[in-house]
């Protein structure tokens, strides 16, 4: 060991494989633009509509949820001092509350047991993933692009994605069913495919109600576990039913997230994990398990401040966040109407026209890469994603995600002024 | 894949080997004996003392912290509270509140750069390990027995734990230069050493300072990190120079926890890695990178509240700290006491003598194992952890632990007493 000094222990090639993989250091690379250059009009970050919040509400939060404690639950001040203070109880708090609000958005019939809240829906997708991923045979499938969040969990816990053909109508079910055949023939074992079945991340497409019957029709004659996520459903027109909600065979691990309905700042998230694990009771008991050994359990104040906004809102976090969705559906209109007042006419440009959440995607005939990102933040003054960074770099050259979220009705005109004007140079 | 059912897919035998380690099912049933025995005295649990917890804090400390923000950091109203409820940077909010901790409390110069805030030090030991843990060559040393965090970080990432012989002045330096040469010659490497300088839990023990800095000497002389982890050192009669503050050569990573010092239910904690890595800036970047894909940031809600408690006392959790302080030593001493009375004169039965932390540990001239322990929850009342629980199960088994924090001088006397029956009636 004596010529092995730390500067031999800690090069990037001694690291872990994730470190260097092209969907981990893109996104860090799009966050130093948008720190190089904040006067652009960022069209690149997906993060809630800020207008409503205030400090204020924390405490409120806070003090519902210790009110419900005393009131509902008839806990002494100890108790309820307890709970917030000290370590809590792996699977989290407030799962009895989560499942009254899943009753109510969702029409899921969730059993708090079933439960395990975790530090946002990326911890949960980690879980998912770090419990079922035994060995060098098994892979996960996921529609092509997908969430980088999801790569993310994967690259952590060294298993493969395999992509499934993903349309303007979401993962296609037939595609699915090759992949499964494909991993078959090459003694692959498929341990779930993750899916967004509402206004996914990234393309804000969403899958129409028969897609979603023989999604889960594959995947119960498969035995295949789907994981869906669903962030964004809440935000749209129209609301089709989960796949949670009309899952009868027991294939659908629910992936909740409180970072756009509840607040991003409290890291809440859940899964409901209802399916029996033979020799081990659920399948939430074994993810609690492994969350034990990586974040002990989820801050109980994080959780009092997602509960105490279920308490205050008859736990309808679509009552809770009325105001939103009408600005982000305001903001959608306004997006789409503007690319078709500045391209409607140009040739080679289209897109996609979603009718909820939070994303538009947008293809042009050339080629859109990181360079032309730093190019527009540079001499256009403004920001989006390539889409090429949810294909995990290998695809989607000609494609650029735009987020509506977090702008104003000016910022959407002058941002996609400034998009066409980079394109049109381009034409 | 016709013939594979969902039950086929969930079995134990499919699942990740971590989950049917003894490491992590024995903590599930210690948890489920607490349960099932509400009455007995728990002399198991490592909990920090409650008296003093009051939820009117929880609202002083975000308040404090906002305050800090509007007339140090001179922020507008709009960017204090986005900074409480949007997504935050991944490396957290208050890394140079942090870093002033360590001046005042540890003597340790860190820069906030070299700061990762976490989910507890829980996740930092997670995201140290699967950033240096790169293939199946790779092994961390740490002493035996130890923290089963440790022990549950290094099975979610595949890392074997290679033993390091563990005296009463903490891990045998002397040892560590075996193992490395041990693992040189098996063609294995080192990723580091994990260590815990002061009041070990499980054991209770210290390093005297001369151990401390031969420590130091080997790691530097083989190139080796020592993860420091210093969740105890506070409570202690005398105080001893944490590793970090004593390293010159930039081979200590330190791990820090709240959750006894600040508030468990916060679940903050951080890590200092200042080392430089060849090709990827500070290792803090690199864990920071990991960090994104595994919980996105910590809460800032939860960052808030410990930070208004540093503020509040002028950064000095020692300050902060003084009453637990005097109650963790009154208990301790107590503990000490209680023994020599109850057992002085049993053969075969001794303890250890810590000066500071949470833990005690004794042995007995028979076997301790969970069967021992349902016993004495069922029969006399009284809740410990055995030791083989820190040994992965595969030694200690005439050792058991301690824990004296959260008791009240009565329940250690009617405790140790209880104890003292069990131990008396197998000798």
């Amino acid at each position: 060991m004596d010529s092995y000094g730390l500067s031999t222990q800690l090069s990037m090639e001694t690291l872990h494989g994730s470190l260097t993989d092209p969907a981990i250091s893109s996104m860090n690379l799009l966050n130093e633009l948008i720190d190089e250059y904040p006067v652009a009009i960022s069209m690149a970050a997906g993060r809630p509509y800020e207008e409503f919040f205030d400090v204020r509400l924390i405490h409120e939060y806070i003090d519902a949820y210790c009110e419900h404690l005393r009131r509902d639950r008839k806990l002494d001040e100890a108790v309820v001092t307890r709970t917030l203070f000290q370590y809590g109880t792996t699977k989290g708090v407030i799962a009895d509350l989560i499942a009254r609000n899943l009753a109510e958005d969702e029409n899921i019939d969730a059993s708090p047991e079933s439960v395990v809240v975790t530090v946002g829906a990326q911890e949960a997708m980690f879980l998912i993933l770090r419990t079922l991923r035994a060995n060098e045979h098994d892979v996960l499938l996921a529609p092509a692009p997908t969430y980088v969040g999801l790569t993310g969990a994967a690259l952590l816990t060294d298993t493969p994605v395999w992509p499934v053909r993903s349309t303007g109508n979401g993962i296609d079910p037939e595609d699915l069913v090759l992949q499964l055949k494909r991993a078959d023939e090459q003694g692959k074992r498929v341990r779930a495919c993750y899916v967004t079945p509402n206004f996914a991340n990234p393309t804000g497409t969403s899958m129409d109600l028969p897609a979603r019957h023989r999604l889960l029709e594959v995947a119960e004659a498969n035995g295949i576990l789907l994981l869906e996520d669903n962030a964004y459903g809440l935000f749209g027109s129209e609301r089709l039913p989960s796949l949670k909600s009309l899952d009868r065979s027991g294939n659908v691990v629910y992936i909740g997230s409180f970072a756009k309905t509840g607040m991003p700042g409290a890291r809440v998230g859940y899964v409901v994990a209802d399916q029996q694990v033979a020799g081990g009771g659920l399948l939430a008991d074994q993810l609690s398990k492994l969350k034990g050994m990586l974040t002990v359990n989820t801050s109980p104040i994080a959780q009092a401040v997602i509960a105490g906004k279920l308490l205050l809102n008859d736990f309808s976090l679509t009552k809770a966040n009325a105001r939103e969705i009408a600005i982000y559906q305001r903001n959608l209109h306004l997006t789409l109407g503007e690319l078709s007042r500045r391209l409607g006419t140009c040739p080679g440009v289209s897109w996609n026209t979603p009718t909820g959440g939070f994303f538009v995607t947008v293809t042009v005939p050339f080629t859109v890469d990181d360079e032309l990102l730093a190019h527009a933040a540079r001499d256009h003054g403004v920001l989006f994603t390539p889409m090429h960074h949810f294909y995990g770099g290998k695809d989607g050259f000609s494609q650029l995600r735009l987020s509506i979220s977090l702008l104003t009705p000016e910022l959407i005109e002058e941002g996609v002024s400034r998009l066409a004007a980079l394109i049109t140079a381009r034409l």
